[in-house]
């Protein structure tokens, strides 16, 4: 999985049944500092996550193991929110 | 998945039955701002998508989740034309 | 999937047996110009592609869709020869 | 798979059940001697790996066939510790 | 697939009773010259490879397609000891 910050949502005109239902967030995958290892990923969200958290996205067809997403055609989900972030035994990075 | 703007179509001799009905379309993922960040994915369509559009793309086994491509051996696969874009709260993208 | 030039071939002993009946081609990844992207793909081959031909390699699961290469360890296979590119409306590719 | 060093650990809200009772973990990918090739990987662990310990991570549909995470929606798994990494006939690494 | 270099070996502590039998090279992803495209790479090995020789690695589920390594929890296999290197009609390598 992946460290990512929701950076906004993504509205679109889906013909797929299953996958109409979903929303789509924008995030970016960052790593523990915050910095962005790759942007705009569209993610679906099991977390009822909003902009500017910092969620664990789950990728590939992980991404539709969870009951939610299960035969919904998304190769990315945000599976987590971070509550907390210890590196080195330190924390660096508490939700507010 | 990720955000992709239709370049154009390509054409091609198909000797896998279930893949030659398809129409494959030439995409670019880009970011929010319309940056590229990976030229020349090749993609099946289930929205219908013309070049120019802004749409999302959902890559690897994903890409076979909606009926019009079950069984067919693509990994990319258009999901959605994008509508909207809202980055930290703001509309930075309207479909034309 | 991907856009490809045809390099060259691999030749090598395989002792899975269904995998050892099939022709392995060098590929590399290449955008609408022709730029490579990624050099030295190994694929499998569906549409008796020849060195120099412009071609669609599909990845990952999908490559096992086709028929010929149903249950064997590819993570790529040829599955288009490409006849025509066409950017923004303009033709800029044709097989010769 | 890949060699990856585990840097710290994620604590996060997981509201799909079977993903909720496990252990995340910080980690980056490293090369041979050490150089961080992808930072900030969030995986799963069924070796009992701690901060500190070169790992070995499987990813991808992979990182579901322990029996551990079976069926949980991880797309990486620590599969083993790292006893001694040998490199051209030489060790080049033993685990403390 | 991608040509591969093997460099080394990983011994390791494994938990997962079907992975823990299974010998891990670690190799290099090498275009057609032997430039490192992407390094140290942990690979299982269906072909009895040794360090220095030039072979060719499946990756993601088709790790997992030969009979070998079915139901292991591999990303990465070495299916095949490469003898000759095509490329452009001249032979560019060839296994000593």
């Amino acid at each position: 999985m992946k460290l990512a910050r929701v950076t906004g949502t993504v509205t679109g005109t889906v013909k797929d049944i299953p996958f109409s239902a979903q929303k789509m967030l924008l995030v970016d995958i960052v790593d523990a500092d915050g910095n962005v290892l790759e942007p705009a990923v569209v993610a679906l969200d099991v977390c009822s996550a909003g902009t500017g958290d910092l969620v664990v996205v789950t990728m590939g067809s992980a991404a539709r193991l969870p009951n939610q997403t299960s035969g919904i055609g998304t190769d990315a989900t945000v599976i987590a929110l971070v509550d907390e972030l210890t590196v080195g035994g330190k924390s660096v990075y508490n939700a507010p």
